[in-house]
């Protein structure tokens, strides 16, 4: 038998289309001896995976992103140790919002080498497939990407901050704050703002609610949207082609 | 002869290592009838091209970024009505300061319709090859991407937000601007915090320079980096591998 070489790879697997991983990332998963994937992964990515691979699924929702990290990180040494290589997949990137930093620490506690094979984050992806563009001479000058979803409940502090920016702003793992938000940005003056969410975004049953700060909620209603869901706020938002008709629908019943 | 049917895909080349882009940038790139390609993008990609498709660089460096956009514009139309399948390969993503959105809005004006494929935003993903984590609980809530390389040459405004905030802060194409940052970051009393620079980032010769607002200077001659660099700000750059020996050295030479 051959000696166990124990090696962690941490590897984003996109959005959910599967097609939105990396040729890097297939190529991890081809040579993993077991996979510990994640909830929003897309479960068609496994069928890369060589035949003696062993596939764990570790899916955790939002509602208690707490309950069982450190139950995976010691699921990611031990199989390590016991069957060498162990791809850790994760929906997205694995460091924006996916906690891969602190699986690294703890796997390098233990000095087993590791990679990371980086992934399409849903906030640069959603939105590119929308046709949002993050970024637009004249409009926008950055990209703040923040989690609706921090450890103690309360709704970032850089929120607090970035409304009062130009930035483009994504929130992610932030429905359930959507009210919250909206708020925030109303107090703020910005009412007449473009915001747009994504529920299921790359998949087949995906979604999108698009309007104003004011409006968005009527939005969101029409049109069902729940979890897992992103939100974009920005200026860049009134590119996509649904606000440009809408824009121009009102025009024609003002004119 | 067949109709020409006319359509524009962007795709995100990734940030320079040719297995960093996605199947479905693949799959377009099989399908072009031409690529127009940037100087960013590895031209190994083009070998997945169809034999009959026309291949045109289009590159330009950042230093005279606007010259040939309206150029770039033309290209992607007239091509489309001539050819069929236009891709429009770029470095990263093509919404993160890859002007896509402009190009979008030319080519939708003569109704030829478009399709967009993420790629791999150097911010994110040269970060995460380095093992920095963009995010990291009880650390940085978010991450802020900002250009070093605004329309009018000044350092843009959401820089002057972002040192007050504990967001993670990337800049792109800034390195002509580095010393300015760092000022920025003196002047605000953070010459303590952790800073790193990626120079040809997934590539054979990546280059790395790590430190503190502080002491960056000295590690940027030392390693010899120019351009194209990225530029990570945050208290997560201390994560990184070589910053904690640095910071065990320290102690040592202390104690």
């Amino acid at each position: 038998m051959s000696e166990v070489k124990p090696f962690v790879t941490l590897v984003g697997a996109g959005p959910g289309d599967p097609d939105l991983i990396t040729l890097k990332g297939i190529k991890a998963i081809k040579e993993a001896d077991v996979i510990l994937y994640d909830a929003l992964v897309n479960e068609e990515l496994l069928t890369y995976a060589k035949e003696s691979c062993t596939k764990i699924y570790v899916g955790k929702r939002a509602e208690r992103l707490s309950t069982s990290q450190d139950y995976i990180n010691k699921l990611l040494v031990d199989y390590a140790l016991t069957h060498g290589h162990v791809v850790r997949l994760k929906g997205g990137d694995p460091f924006v919002f996916g906690r891969g930093g602190e699986e690294l620490d703890y796997v390098h506690q233990f000095d087993i080498p590791t990679a990371v094979v980086p992934g399409i984050s849903s906030s640069v992806g959603l939105t590119g497939l929308q046709q949002i563009p993050l970024t637009y001479r004249g409009i926008s000058e950055s990209f703040w990407v923040i989690t609706g979803s921090t450890s103690d409940g309360r709704l970032s502090e850089d929120l607090h901050h970035a409304v009062k920016t130009n930035a483009t702003v994504v929130v992610l793992m932030g429905y359930s704050k959507l009210q919250q938000i909206i708020e925030l940005y109303k107090n703020n003056g910005k009412g007449n703002l473009p915001i747009a969410l994504i529920q299921n975004g790359s998949l087949e049953n995906e979604r999108l609610a698009i309007g104003t700060i004011d409006s968005i909620m009527e939005q969101v209603h029409k049109n069902l949207l729940g979890v897992p869901a992103i939100i974009v706020l920005g200026e860049v938002v009134a590119k996509h082609q649904s606000f440009q008709k809408l824009k121009q629908e009102i025009q024609h019943l003002e004119a």
